[in-house]
């Protein structure tokens, strides 16, 4: 309790606030006092530090603070495999590379890239990211030392898991996942199907079922690519989406990841169900996969966040490089640069990816009564000066680097670079060790 | 002179040395021995620092060596338009926003903004840059504090200039440049007609003679964009390119910005004339002008360099983002991921960058006898780790923020991101100042 009455755990300002709610309004010398978890008031800097003065303090002289970034399409994990392989065909990569490293992976070894994705991800500003992998309960138990916020599914596929071994081993698996994070503050359970060409009618409804049941997101990729396009036809006679409206799946809960390919009527479709998009465009360049229609879906009213996609086919998690890449690429794919405003690109890293994760209300916006997921970048930097103009600069020229604190559910996870959870020298000489076992394994 | 009767003055050390040479060789703890602006031997750091005992060391523990990039087209003073006006269309952005603020520059804001970007240049692993611009004169003082090399040219249309004024005084102008600066180490000056569509064919074959008589490069833009196309085939009916042949303009001196409108005839032509390309992806992007054909000009054996484009369409001078951009792009584009790998990326910012600029006897790469061009990386950072292939990590990984020193010609130009030739706080002071005036003259 302050001596005024008022109080507050934690106040964080600088020179410029970026609230990113409606109005999309910018407090010059602003703050936010968090109480708990929870930010309960943004405003002028002098005057919440008048009214706050028993709070912490997180002062940076040329500071941007604004929301934590979401990444709504992750395999954190993968950051062990970061540049092992590239420039190669998706099915090469897969079968020769990726396939084959996955085959020997293990709890540990999920665990440490975990931490280090988590290290990588915190350092470049995101806050929340919803991951889909093997071995999900190391993955949950690396972001729970992390502080991160998370959405964390066990990928699902009729072949044996090298975690879970059969599929009905993984329907108990995905059970008990929720059964240990029941109730966590941080930590959200998904489930998560690989994609309509890995998983059976079957897999997926009861999937569907084990979701409905928890209330949990269905995250699932979909329409990747041409060959995905091709198999499904072939096996299902008809689209990966069309297969998946066939089986009664498509709702408000399904998170649709990549959507590369999408007809008009599909899009229409997707809107009508209420489903989320993930929209990955570096891996979906890299991997050559192709390019959603992004700007399509935006007009149709479907909810759009961003993802890096796994660290293997990007090859980082830098969320500031993924809005340039989003923002630039739909402008030279339709030859237009109206197309993607900066504004809108930011929104799908905040505000629109909180609603793909249907956690609209809790964050995505610095607004009180939002938990406290908030970073600030350091402004005072040659690629950031002049500053005309915020969201430019967040979309155009800054980079994960930037970011000197990170603060998430209230807990300062990160400052003045320095990470507060993780022990990041031990992280990285762990994965170059780790990294010589997986050269013999590939 | 050192004890030993080897003599070198500067020493630099660090866990990998990536000579960017014919073989791609890497040296693990590996050293670059330096003897005032040249390198004078490469190889295992202990042996090198045993054989040149009096050398000043720059040692780096986690640190990977590599020649400094080249960035072959940009308009560097326009840091100063950074985020003034985005996502607009080219010829809104251009007459609502840039050429009303151009219009009032003048020497002291180019110099200022020159300044700004070189600081970020340095700062994020450029050592050469090639510029075109106004007042030339500022942009190569500029260049000349900072130590970075240049390719300096005073930019030239039929309309008058608020630099020199009418097109007379230009030549006289460009002559002044070159006379100012010949013979100097850093700075080579180029002429540059802005486009085919700004000059008149008298112009451009008036600075062609300019251009030989000092055996200098001679920079334009060049079929940037489908406007471009149009108004070449109205005007001079033929496109950009072959009004260029036609005029008898076309050599092994012309550097070719942006090209992205070519017919595979035209790139056959360019080929056979020697012509080098600016590639600027990321500027192209931004500003929906197309997607060059950058796999078909390497086909046919063009030299193909990398550049930002100025700040105000990018919005960075970062070449490790313009590197990532690069590679990705055209792989989406192509459907095809095995088309620009990181290795052809890298030579593009590298030794294909100093092709472009008639340099490759000087930089490029680490090799006896060529200029010390070298920056050095921070490799112990959880985005660039593992490590198993270096050029995959230099494209799709890295940033300019993970550059800690440069050196520029033999002379350390940063040390530990503390730039030594440029007083980074008060360029960053000037330019919030000047910005306020560039906003009043929107």
């Amino acid at each position: 309790m302050s001596r005024s009455g008022y109080n507050a755990d934690l106040l964080i300002s600088g020179r410029y606030l970026y609230l990113q709610d409606q109005d999309k309004t910018i407090v010059k010398d602003g703050a936010v006092a968090i109480l708990q978890d929870t930010i309960i008031e943004t405003g002028i800097g002098s005057e919440l530090a008048a009214k706050y003065p028993g709070a912490e303090r997180l002062a940076t002289e040329h500071g941007l603070i604004m929301p934590g970034l979401i990444n709504t399409h992750t395999h954190a994990a993968m950051a062990c495999f970061r540049g092992l392989a590239d420039d190669l065909s998706l099915m090469q990569w897969l079968h020769e590379y990726i396939f084959p490293v996955e085959s020997k992976l293990t709890g540990d070894i999920v665990y440490q890239a975990t931490l280090l994705s988590l290290a990588e991800m915190i350092k470049s500003g995101t806050t929340s990211f919803c991951d889909m992998y093997l071995f999900a309960k190391d993955v949950a138990r690396a972001a729970q030392e992390s502080g991160m916020r998370a959405w964390i599914g066990e990928v699902l596929h009729d072949f044996p898991s090298p975690n879970y071994g059969e599929v009905a081993a993984g329907y108990q698996y995905v059970e008990e996942l929720f059964a240990m994070f029941s109730g966590h503050p941080l930590i959200n359970i998904t489930v998560a199907p690989h994609a309509v060409y890995t998983c059976s009618p079957e897999l997926l409804k009861n999937l569907k079922n084990i979701a409905d049941k928890h209330d949990a997101l269905y995250s699932i990729h979909l329409a990747e690519n041409e060959e995905e396009m091709k198999g499904s036809q072939e096996r299902h006679g008809a689209s990966p989406v069309m297969h998946l409206e066939n089986l009664g799946l498509l709702d408000g809960r399904v998170v649709a990841d990549h959507c590369v390919m999408l007809t008009d009527e599909e899009i229409a479709l997707l809107a009508r169900r209420g489903v989320k998009v993930a929209h990955c465009p570096e891996s979906n360049m890299k991997l050559a996969s192709g390019i959603a229609p992004v700007p399509r879906m935006l007009a149709a009213g479907l909810s759009v966040g961003l993802g890096t996609d796994g660290s293997a086919s990007n090859n980082n998690v830098d969320m500031f490089g993924e809005m340039n890449s989003a923002a630039k690429l739909h402008k030279v794919n339709l030859l237009d640069p109206t197309t993607m405003p900066a504004e809108t690109v930011l929104e799908m890293a905040t505000t629109q990816g909180a609603r793909v994760l249907a956690a609209e209300s809790e964050i995505g916006s610095l607004e009180p009564g939002k938990k406290a997921d908030i970073i600030v970048l350091d402004m005072n930097q040659p690629h950031l000066t002049p500053l005309f103009h915020i969201p430019s600069h967040m979309v155009y020229a800054a980079r994960g680097r930037d970011v000197v604190h990170s603060v998430i559910n209230g807990s300062i996870v990160m400052r003045n670079r320095q990470l507060t959870t993780l022990d990041e020298k031990a992280i990285l000489a762990n994965m170059m060790i780790l990294a010589e076992q997986i050269k013999k394994n590939g």
